[in-house]
């Protein structure tokens, strides 16, 4: 099958783009003797994440509880679900570990880690749990010099219903860095942070058996990882507009494109109709705010190269509009009806999300295969 | 079961107030004698669906052939899928076809016409169609007044693979209006572009049977429809904060809502952090443009009332961060970890399209089912 057989929208996956990001990531943590626990809330894929996973112990990182639960039915065990713990999702925890899952939380607070201690008590059983640390004030997280750091593990510890596994932390504001430099500075950041975390535990003789980092640009860029365990990233397996507007990847990283078909023309306003909409591409519109405001995606040839300078300058559910980005002309003879373009989305995880499926673009052009994906909770 | 049985993030769909919201419509469309094509994209649900066809015809409007499909499974067979069509999809409709289902597609430009009438002939059937009509500039369509409009007519009613069957606009431009004087204005606008197309293809002797009409806000305030045979209609069953803000509903319309449990503070910063992020919320921020910003929604109670001035500020992709509107100091002693809250969304299109069911809560506040919805395409 070839990308001409596709119904439109559809979702392509560029597994050569797929397979180079995967090494380059690999090859970077390898350097830094530092292993690699892939996050699987951007591809929701085992197709995907069993080649994220080559050469590294095997556990990932999940956003919900649905993806542990996909993943554990694909034979991964050791899952770190790497958002705080609502108290209502613990029920649902207890099950996965009954059914093999050696699955750690996260949480912030005293409060949470007594939620979680007593729930385990009442089951019989212990939540292992990491402590959130946060590291840029992005959002989660205590910072580093809180005494709540020592209150929670102590919690963590010494109650029947919990264990302290480490801490954790997301640089997530790392993707509002200025330069290369600045997100550098960033790792080092996350990295002194955990580890000034991970110390104060152990000086109070807690265990702290793993401290975790992690996001596409730190874990792209860090320098030095000591002290740390491991990493988190998921975004760089597709790579998009973002990472590239951050100079994390160039526009030819980018493995992930929304097929679509030229519906139509308002020639008066130099505008080319698609049936890519904000259905298909998502309302992410994370380059707004970078350099570069790449609309609603990069418009792409059938081979993915960029088309001068179109981009989707806007969206309704399932229209997409395609315009010269400084709203020059365009000749719209050159886009028929039922030309097919590919549109390099702004952010992978929203994008795929919109999707079912990726249609996998092969070496030699051909779609030989889908990879299922899912979504929800 | 209750609410507060769920695990978070759950979508709510209040019976009472969608049932409220589709009898307010039915009967102010009632008055002006048209009959209602509901618009299937914001509810992609059959049981919603089938309480919005009470009274009416029985025809829908859809925006992917998924729609069609899974609404044909449901004995639903007049479809009008009000999308450009791309070529590529002809076979899928044509096989719709073949299964019964009386669908009817869409066109702007000769060109398509002829793709159409060509695949029609290919296949030995015809593809009726209706010309899309531009009422204001927003996306597709020619304008009133276009030669083309003949031209495509003619190609649609002389070749033997294609049918005329009339004339459709969408003021999608309403959503953009200040006033509700300037919405009625666009609905009569809106009439007038369709009607006047209608009026030149009787001359020409072309067929025009439907002559279509349709957006939630003029639908909602429009005065006469003399010269339309059907209105399209579909965010008016759910509402959201972005037609509150053009209000064309209020906020205690809105039968929408995520349920959301809190998972953490940040004392310093007056956050909550809650469970329900950009892939529980959609990444839409349509309201960003309105008078009132309301982030990426309003923050409610249990009971759907809305809390202060609190608002979802920020959000990540399993987070979001719930602040005052102006950044003001949060008691957070009354949201500990674990307390539930509900948001109402920007945009139910993109909201609803997050989650694969609807928790419908009923009149006595249990939730009593679960109503299945879909996407992709």
């Amino acid at each position: 099958m070839q990308l001409t057989d596709l119904e439109t929208p559809a979702l392509v996956l560029d597994r050569n783009l797929l397979d180079r990001n995967l090494a380059r990531m690999r090859e970077h943590l390898t350097e830094l003797k530092m292993t690699l626990r892939p996050h699987v809330k951007t591809a929701k894929s085992m197709d995907v994440v069993k080649r994220a996973l080559e050469g590294q112990p095997g556990g990932i990182t999940v956003s919900t509880l649905k993806e542990a639960e996909y993943f554990l039915s694909h034979k991964v065990t050791d899952i770190l679900y790497a958002v705080g713990i609502a108290p209502n999702k613990l029920d649902h925890v207890a099950k996965l570990r009954g059914q093999g899952a050696d699955i750690t939380i996260l949480l912030d607070s005293v409060e949470a880690a007594d939620r979680v201690a007593a729930k385990g008590e009442a089951l019989g059983i212990e939540f292992p749990a990491l402590i959130e640390i946060d590291s840029d004030g992005h959002r989660s997280g205590i910072r580093p010099g809180d005494p709540r750091l020592l209150d929670i593990g102590r919690r963590l510890h010494e109650r029947a219903g919990s264990a302290l596994r480490g801490v954790m932390t997301h640089a997530g504001d790392s993707y509002n860095s200025p330069t290369i430099e600045a997100i550098r500075a960033m790792a080092e950041r996350e990295r002194a942070a955990v580890v000034q975390c991970s110390q104060e535990l152990a000086r109070a003789g807690l265990p702290c058996p793993i401290v975790s980092v992690g996001s596409s640009p730190t874990a792209t860029f860090a320098e030095r990882l000591d002290g740390v365990t491991e990493v988190r990233a998921g975004v760089y397996m597709f790579f998009d507009l973002f990472m590239a507007g951050l100079g994390v990847c160039n526009l030819d990283d980018i493995a992930l494109s929304v097929l679509t078909s030229v519906i139509g023309h308002q020639p008066d306003r130099n505008w080319i109709i698609t049936d890519a909409g904000w259905m298909a591409m998502s309302r992410d519109r994370g380059t707004s705010k970078q350099r570069v405001d790449q609309g609603y995606g990069v418009v792409c040839d059938l081979g993915g190269r960029p088309i001068d300078e179109l981009i989707v300058s806007d969206t309704n559910q399932e229209h997409g509009i395609v315009a010269d980005r400084r709203g020059g002309p365009i000749d719209l003879s050159r886009f028929p009806v039922g030309t097919l373009l590919r549109i390099l989305p702004n952010h992978a995880c929203a994008t795929a999300a919109q999707h079912e499926a990726y249609q996998v673009l092969g070496p030699g052009g051909d779609v030989a295969r889908t990879w299922p994906r899912f979504n929800g909770w």
